[in-house]
């Protein structure tokens, strides 16, 4: 037997070639391409189909992908039935781990369920990630409008998928600033190698489980503090600081506490988080965009950056990719709670392709463990017992 | 790093003082009790109080406990209504992972979203652990009406946990042959140490996810084919064989092109599986009851046990836990696609004293990943693609 180690810290669990991350040179490349690269030159559509097809598609792929996303954004009405009778005080974590395991029902995957092995028939893998993909951000608009009695906003098939992402939540067309910046940040939080909720996707998929199975298994573990969630922290965070004048001497008393500040270093990276430089040129491109009208919070965050600048820069710790998405996400008028969900949208489609590349070459996961408990023993009966 | 080791085999996840198997002598035993001793000295809820606990409960614990489950079986309204939402089709594994989800929102975990440490907090993980044992059982009985377009039956607190889950299946006061059969397969069913769906369980809990999150994660991994169902497929096989004297030309068949024979032998024991034992124990007490009136299904399992005997037992190849569960909950007149919810409804002790026991000693779940794809390399505008 291997050696034991906690939380399976460096051992290999598969085998990937979707996506790498060299942490000496900053680079995070998906099927080889640098991230920076598909930032500024890709689309969240492309890079879906990058991903879950492990080259960059011909124009035509692209148009046919694109049409077919499109078209599946539309949801039976039982589904904003179904979210009417949960609580609004629902978070929209538990509100898409819930609706994900639902569309199964609603868009069956019924050539899964009979005949294993047509799981590992190309056509159906992609088929279904199309139904996912089009639909996760569609149910998390939905209940943006359910929570506060609302019907929701139909989805507009006129719209890219981040324009009408941004269309669904508010009711209106987005201003295209915005629509770069969704799209940008989707793109950046789609793949990153093995982390827990990919992993949990992995485990989950080696039963042959259903795609909508394994999709609700990833969000309920993106859904953990330790995982997701660090971009709602900067948001607090900044709220916390109060005024851009206290930043200094907040950020002093945090190092000198060696308190946690969110949104800052990342393990992965010994030098700056590619994602931070990419998503960092945005916000100074709305700073700029906006001249003076920028809100107060969004004043704390650059006074903050400032003072992280000033102090951690030299020890190699820089703002990460969590801290300027929250901030962005907040600017937009994006409700702290759903920027999780966002990331989910984003991340469904890493996890798509890494089931699908699971399915491939499947293995059921099955570790061991060190037993550490008692040895066999005798039952006492019940009046025997203290 | 260590080697890559497809589905982590061999490879230690965890530490564990819950289940082990000594699959030399046969012995799978909770806690250091062997199964045999509980399947015929304890009930599912001090079963249930031991895995959790790790010590066979004091009187006064078990009917505190025990009080706990019976209080926390009603289920809002809105249950009703979110699963008359859903397709009358859907299969009750993808029910159960749906509503379990939602659970969480009608019986909040607040403390943990509020507060990452509170999750250990053993106060919370027990209030936790009892609203899903509880309730797991009767989300599956609700679907079985509600799918046949009827409201569902109350559950009644004045019943023990396997009374009430027949009663609320079928609507009648079942028969003690039956409880006594229900109540010994929960039991056996309740853990196994790791396998695909505990580990799900643990990777989904080591984000702190909430405990509904990491029950729908180990259901949707439970759903897959080559994990829960195989008792399923034995049914599926009784058709298959049509009547009693084919029994052995079949087995003769299968066994000639090396065919699967859902039911028999299991990797980790090179003995009898102690789970069969005891199960064929009560499958032959049941025959004795009933005398000439056992069904046809029950005759064909009894002709393909006999012929099994004869050509397999010699090789170490005995009828499995999967083999006798199936015949006993098709003999109740237990609907076969129930037979993975109930597994789940028993296999969810299981989960949760795993999940508490990773809650005192976490570390996020980060394996890596032997990265197999393209080096680094040039994006390539579309118009330039071919």
């Amino acid at each position: 037997m291997s050696d034991y180690l906690p939380g399976l810290e460096g051992v290999p669990a598969t085998q990937s070639n979707i996506s790498d991350i060299d942490g000496e040179k900053g680079i995070l490349s998906y099927r080889g391409y640098p991230i920076s690269e598909l930032a500024s030159k890709s689309t969240f559509e492309e890079t879906c189909l990058l991903l879950l097809d492990g080259q960059l598609p011909s124009a035509h792929d692209l148009a046919v992908f694109d049409e077919q996303l499109r078209r599946n954004r539309r949801v039976k009405y039982n589904i904003r039935t179904l979210m009417k009778a949960l609580p609004s005080t629902g978070h929209p974590m538990e509100i898409l781990q819930t609706s994900v395991a639902s569309l199964g029902m609603f868009y069956p995957a019924n050539e899964c369920l009979t005949d294993p092995e047509s799981c590992k028939d190309l056509d159906y893998v992609h088929n279904m990630t199309v139904k996912i993909i089009a639909r996760m951000p569609v149910l998390m608009c939905m209940w943006e409008h359910i929570r506060r009695g609302y019907d929701p906003i139909e989805p507009r098939n006129d719209l890219t998928f981040s324009e009408n992402l941004l269309y669904m939540l508010t009711g209106n067309e987005p201003e295209p600033v915005f629509v770069d910046i969704m799209d940008t940040c989707l793109i950046l939080h789609a793949e990153h190698t093995i982390n827990a909720s990919t992993f949990a996707a992995l485990v989950t998929g080696s039963t042959l489980a259903s795609p909508y199975g394994v999709m609700a298994a990833a969000i309920g573990t993106l859904a953990g503090p330790l995982h997701g969630g660090a971009n709602e922290k900067v948001v607090d965070m900044l709220k916390d600081i109060g005024e851009p004048k206290n930043a200094k001497a907040w950020l002093d008393k945090k190092l000198a506490n060696k308190e946690k500040i969110w949104g800052m270093g990342h393990r992965e990276y010994k030098v700056k988080d590619p994602r931070a430089t990419i998503l960092q040129g945005l916000f100074e491109k709305l700073v700029t965009e906006r001249g003076g009208e920028i809100s107060p919070s969004f004043e704390i965050a650059l006074a903050l950056e400032a003072a992280a600048e000033e102090r951690l820069a030299a020890k190699g710790v820089f703002p990460n990719v969590d801290f300027y998405s929250g901030i962005l996400y907040a600017e937009m008028g994006i409700p702290t709670d759903q920027f999780t969900p966002i990331f989910a949208v984003s991340r469904a489609a890493g996890w798509l392709a890494h089931w699908r590349e699971q399915l491939v070459d499947n293995r059921i996961f099955r570790p061991t463990q060190v037993y550490t408990g008692e040895p066999v023993r005798t039952y006492e009966p019940l009046s025997q017992r203290g």
